[in-house]
């Protein structure tokens, strides 16, 4: 089926760190046709589970603009169930490399706003929203708001599919809509795994199969990771 | 940590299907003390997508009783993210192993409703749904509004956790609050995967801990189909 | 009409106190078909007309499951007006044998959910609500946080309609929707009325008719209060 | 407590019918500073258990302006329990005089809103309604939309209230807020009952009290009978 | 097209300050056959961008009763586009001739209700809104709640229309929806401008007859200021 | 105040039409710091009171980016009183130059969503609207949808203040928050006005500061035209 791009080759990825001039943290994430707008801000407040406790806290909302895909998007869409679903996925993503009793007891909320989709849009948010948080913590390191580097590693995100007898990376949204399998799989550097979410509503999947998707998806997370790196090698703060 | 059962050891599990009279199928799960009731309808309509295509659908919600936890549960918490998330997941699971041109053109509801909460409140729900869808085809197959038994194979659910270097089966509510990661797995009886979801928000994990955690399941999950096999015996009209 | 039963027979109803374990206080009644689930709650504030009086108060929530009746009902409907109008009714009811000053500055929220419905749901709810409420002040007693019992006396709710020129009592789904008149009674063991609702939508009625139904619903009540008494033997706390 | 008005007497009471320009039928009430406006609409559609049968229906609304009050009354305040339990009891109240067989299959909608209001609101807008109703019906009348007048009888409401051992009629805010018993009636001119809802959450009452103060409504409710047929002489069609 | 009224002609308009007895002002205003209630209520509390700085605010709702159009008008209205954008320009407009550091630290909220609708309801609102803030003002100033007057001067509003090559003066609802040009216009006693609101979406317009049309309201403006001076006689409090 | 740019000087501009590849129309705006994506689709449905005349309609929606402000930005605002104002005011200024009869019984929808915010979003959005509605309209025409071209002319919108004695052109929003007067005009190519929107909340104005206003916002107006007129040179099919 795909033609410009072999199976195992990810689209175009453009990242624009500090992209918006108001918000702690911002970038534009340009991932083929995927355009995704992420924006962190800190709110001086956590949850009721945390208070007290010194530790900071992570939260994610989705959305997508009305002109963003063929069929026009509710303003209200982002209370349904698929952006709910992805906006626990991205909190739980990034919250995956946060060391928080090194935040202290704030929160930072992420928006991800997709301006243009075109399949994979949760993984863009994933990683748009993990370089925006650079900046915005690279703001609070540089403020001497936060004294230690609170990010443990880098992460990066990828989707997988199965189509027939064959595996592909980074499903645009054409492809998204043929496969049978469809895996989004979130990583940090040291090749360990965040969240996993496959599917095979269309024709389950063997464990078997289930190992060499997540094989696949590491080789696009290890370009990703590449990627996240050079962009924001002025703003990560960690390890010297 | 755990006293009273093995490491891999389930729950008691007592399903009740036909509890209730008015739907067209019904199951209370009694899943230690985790019980929920669902319920199945049909409607005689499908979504946008299907319309003319001869085929049907499975949706699926999710609620929980005021009283069913610790802290009081808002009547309207079937609108947030973590409800949202779970019925997605449940009509994803009962949707793998159907065969809906066999449907006819027609959505079945699926209603899982915790009375009692104390963890794997989404695996006893996928459990129950599939009982109580069971028996709502089972008396479509009846009335012979279906020609053709839909249902491919039998499904069984469970959750696996990591707790330091262990793995345990069936979380409870106290293990599923302390557990690094946590899985939840729909397999049929095939062992063929439906639905993955693991997240390592607290501690990722390696591959090779996913395919462990996987093969735990699978032994929880067989014996589950082996109950809901002999529960719903007269009921299957598949394969005879 | 009704066959297998005598016209000022009640249904079989099953008591069971304490079904779930997390509430303060909890109850699942089964009369006849008509099945709820009642749990209470407590929450360490007032409204505000009631702060600093030193005086608690109870509020009562209803709803019903979505496979509870014949029509699927909506996750929403609790906003809808039959609902308000049943749960102010709960409210009212259980607060007429209350001593609020012996409760101290609390609220008790009870919450009525419908597991199955064939008629009478908004008598079963006060009934099982009642029970509820016996078992949460009982607890509330043992733990010392009140010192005095502050129920007053024990209550029973039944329906009584008007069909041609019979009356009958307890009505059940289908009874209810032929009947020209629909009387609600509450009354307590001492037979004074706390809440009185009659409707002659279909049929205006005279005042002798009203008194004639009043009657018969006291002999049903008396049967009711004797069993919430046995089934709350060692709950009730008062006067001995 | 009472000063100005005997025990019995109901407050000064004006009635203006046809008070609007637009609604097929309208009413101003003042009764003393309690003050409605009511509507009435048509609606060619009838909901749809009633579709196919020839048979209209009647539904209400109620609301307080925010200016009602001594409290500010939030524009939402329609969705509370209290309003939807005030419009479910007028619409029964006006169903119960109505032969919906003669009124064919539509829809009449009546709007009840208080422009200021001192107690017993709930009553002032049964009789406004009513009032607005046969406005309305007069000219369906008077156009041969109807060709019999579909109206019984004329009705009447009103409140009784037990303060100590005294039972006062027509209770205005500050003595409605001292009763410890408090009924709203709705009886028709044969000195039928419509609706009857009594309340004694403050102190329950005997079956005795409740036969006494129907008595005591009754003779209100002859009064305002008196007046609506006054005010109403030109637009009953009916009987003649 | 206007037969019973000149060009320039204003239609009857009745002001009734004090109309209501609970709120701290209020007002009927009769213009024509548009009927809107308006009353004003204090809150203790401001917005927060003013919270320390002593000076208060104003702010406005604005409704339509069901009955007060042809057709319906829903409870939910006051959500909808056109009337945020009612209340907003209310809002503005009282605000241009308020001294804030005078008022204190205190939110005046003026509730606009439409009781009949037929054109120009927002300026009879802006208006009859102003006629209950003297009122409002003048009980704070009486109790001593604020020692200086605080409104700069008086004010007035109209609607303009340009049907053809004419231009009319206060558009009642046949008219408003017959004109190409629809211009409403707020000036004080000094005759300057607080609001222009011009839509020419039917036909765009010139500067010159932007101008001309200021004119014409001006000479509507001044004949409202009188009879708004008349009304309020006793309570202005303001030079001397 | 204002240093880098002269009192009558426009922000840079820069205007991107045919941004997003999904919409029928779509255009990204730059204008200073306040940048807004619009889009454009269609719906073969005319609201109900259009049906049959054969006649289309243009409706807008406005919002705002969670990121694009200093505050961050309820994903709700949609629903709030100045999204809803300004959501109005573009729809009208965008069929102020439409002639419906030539678009046929279809709608237009318009979004404008801002990416960022310094103040002119509302001018900034209209001028967007035009252009994606100028390559919507372009597209229809190409594929003989519409065969007249049923714009009549070119329009351009800016914002004017006063501050002090000065009058400054194209407000940012530094300046937006400090002026007394504040002004946003929409006109035509022909020097017609569609909207005119001016508020004096601080300090009222006279009717001739009104017109010196107009003139300076034709000024910055006309350059906007040119600009318009340049990026959308191959798309206008008018007069030709």
């Amino acid at each position: 089926m795909r033609e410009n791009r072999g199976k195992r080759e990810l689209r175009p990825i453009e990242i624009f760190p500090g992209y918006l001039i108001h918000p702690l943290g911002s970038c534009f994430v340009k991932w083929g046709n995927t355009w995704v707008i992420c924006s962190v801000r800190q709110e001086e407040r956590v949850p009721p589970f945390l208070q007290g406790t010194g530790k900071g806290w992570i939260t994610a909302e989705y959305g997508m603009l009305p002109g963003s895909t063929d069929i026009r998007i509710s303003r209200d869409q982002h209370l349904g169930g698929r952006s709910q679903e992805i906006r626990r996925m991205i909190g739980r993503s990034l919250r995956g490399v946060m060391d928080f009793s090194l935040l202290g007891e704030r929160t930072l909320r992420v928006d991800c706003d997709v301006i243009q989709a075109d399949g994979g849009t949760r993984v863009a948010s994933v990683v748009g929203g993990f370089v925006a948080l650079i900046e915005a913590l690279s703001k609070l390191h540089t403020r001497r708001e936060i004294s230690s580097w609170p990010l443990r590693e880098f992460l990066g995100a990828v989707s997988v599919g199965k189509l027939g007898n064959e595996f592909i990376l980074d499903l645009d949204y054409s492809e998204d809509s043929q496969v049978e399998v469809d895996m989004n799989v979130v990583m940090t550097e040291s090749k360990k795994c965040i969240e996993i979410q496959a599917t095979g509503e269309e024709a389950p999947f063997s464990p078997e199969e289930l190992s060499r998707m997540l094989e696949i998806a590491w080789e696009g997370i290890e370009k990703i990771i590449s990627l996240v790196k050079e962009v924001t090698l002025t703003l990560w703060k960690g390890r010297a």
